[in-house]
């Protein structure tokens, strides 16, 4: 147990409904430490969570419980889970919010959350299981306690999965789409560092063209880009500016990328390894 | 001592005011656990902060300080307190922030804050009570001095109350207002899940008649609902959607509830325990 | 050591990028206390990064490590350093975001970060150094490796600098500019309380005379008023209200102060000790 809980959701800052989840863990466990990921993700955005998640949760400690609620089904029949992986241990509703880190790091075990000896209370509100059930069981297991012992095992293939958009190959085009765009207006692809290693390549986005580069300032100030991003996304930037604003990009906008030849063979090489997103 | 403090407070997060508290705290002991309620109250809204402090005080340790500071009379004659209740130890202003919690959990006994050797300096400033009273004093006491030492007895009902506006009863009705409406767009009203207690109802609002659920997934994907939160108060909600905007609701306005016969004498009764606020 | 890393950056709250530093951070050291200053800096805002840290950063306990990430220059040949001063550590880009707080603190020894055994990775992204450097050597810095072995020495004199913009002095006038606007609206200058000591004064924006005050509530409700505030500099303030709405202010605007005859001379004299900003 590395004694860290990881909180994210939908929940914003305005209103008090994170705080009082970290007081639900200080008083099962005062000691740990409490991380919050981001509560700004859109109120039931499971595809934006996702995201987040899988970019963020890699970076810490093994054995780090990451407590995740976005949660439009709360009260309902979705079923409340835990789930071990080598990202350490991840407990929420089963909605699809784990699916992206579980596409990369897969699960060992999981079970459903049926024991309420380690909610808050025997009788959760119908509306708020961050509080009554995914908190305190989060608190508990950043504690010792066993996955076993809070709840039933479930079928890790019986887990809900939303499956990550897949990128289309055609000779020597990928074509992916926006999954997000951060507060800088950089506008984050689902094509990976992997779909491109190896080649040398440029990007195609409403019509236009962008060079690719290493870092921001590989242009002039003002000019735009594309590069492999910190979290291993190809990413279209502006040295300065946003990206989104700029090139008026949204959310599941296409992005087409050229695949030149493999610079491997050329005398214009990469760096030597100017980039790394090994974790 | 539970060895936590939080901290609420009217700074937003785009300055270092919390921060500079924060530093404070630590320079005083730097083992304190500091937890933010919220710091996104609007500007000296004193009845934002009451309801926000009154819904996440009451999750936290025993023991717990709390720090509060929406502060519009700060430097003026309007005293500075820490008030001791079943809820922890509260500090801040005395023009009401603390009422709402004050009439759940009774104060047992308050002091003015009128020791200087618990300040962060001899002269405090005159805009900034927060940082060089407030948070010193909380960490103070969180750490284990006696509240009869950072200031002098106050008669406990000669602090300022900010009467919580009483819902009113009509045969079978009760007509309470929004007091919030929170990221989601849930309108909170001022009807408590004890005033409705014992029967079935169902919530009118702007000419409009919402049925009752028990969680939102009650009624269909953007559907509205009236239901029993997991605050404890009667909130109007949609399911998957914004019921602010939906029903064109602000605070302050005017909800009815139509209590129907006691489900209790009837075969639609309430499922076994659905619903718990219990702390 | 304090065993306390604080966090700047201009990230924001949306994404996951300081909870990335954190995962790093806690990696290093579980032990460490991390305290957010502010990541709302305006993206590649080093003038605002620097008014912000500069204010709060004299508020911690001595030996505490600031890490701040407002970076527009990543990935190119700025350089990352890390400086002591009698007010801590600062860890960060060499881009002027240290000046304001070197200039109240003289650095007293500078490091460029060129040893990668204390970096995240040993080849860092070109994009996101708070994750691969700043946070990491914070981490190292504030668990106690002296500053020597993260680098290699920077003659101090060769540190960036933004020089501060210069308040004139015209006889009786001073003549300085708004520096930042907070939450509430109140517009700080670019005047200190040192400027102004010894002396009683008005000022003048925008065509318009504002009395001085002490704290908020010297004016009635609503009204306008200079003070200073609680930094310690020359600020434009409204009662209960928002003096950048009411007075038409904005950043870089002109504010003048008439010096009237030094109340020390006179009978009207100041009340003993009214403001503290003393650390």
């Amino acid at each position: 147990m590395s004694g860290i809980v990881t909180l994210m959701s939908d929940f914003g800052e305005q209103d008090v409904y994170v705080a009082v989840m970290k007081g639900v863990i200080a008083g099962i466990n005062p000691h740990l430490t409490v991380v919050d990921l981001t509560h700004a993700i859109p109120p039931q955005d499971i595809n934006s969570g996702q995201f987040q998640l899988g970019n963020a949760a890699p970076y810490f400690p093994t054995g780090t419980v990451h407590v995740a609620v976005i949660d439009p089904g709360v009260g309902s029949q979705r079923r409340a889970v835990a789930i071990a992986c080598e990202c350490g241990i991840l407990v929420g509703p089963d909605n699809g919010l784990f699916s992206q880190l579980c596409d990369r790091y897969p699960p060992t075990a999981a079970v459903e959350l049926t024991n309420p000896a380690y909610w808050r209370v025997q009788s959760p509100s119908a509306t708020f299981h961050g509080r009554d059930i995914f908190a305190p069981v989060g608190a508990h297991l950043a504690s010792g306690v066993p996955l076993a012992q809070v709840g039933t095992p479930i079928h890790l293939r019986k887990l809900v999965r939303h499956s990550f958009p897949a990128v289309r190959r055609e000779e020597n085009r990928l074509i992916g789409t926006i999954q997000t765009c951060d507060r800088f207006g950089n506008c984050i692809s689902t094509i990976s560092e992997q779909d491109v290693q190896g080649y040398d390549w440029e990007a195609i986005v409403n019509g236009q063209s962008l060079r690719r580069g290493y870092t921001y300032s590989d242009v002039c100030w003002g000019e735009p880009l594309a590069l492999i991003g910190s979290h291993g996304w190809v990413e279209l930037a502006v040295n300065g500016g946003n990206a989104r604003d700029r090139l008026q990009l949204q959310c599941d906008d296409k992005v087409e990328i050229r695949l030149l030849d493999s610079p491997r063979d050329s005398a214009q090489s990469d760096p030597p390894s100017p980039l790394s997103t090994s974790l």
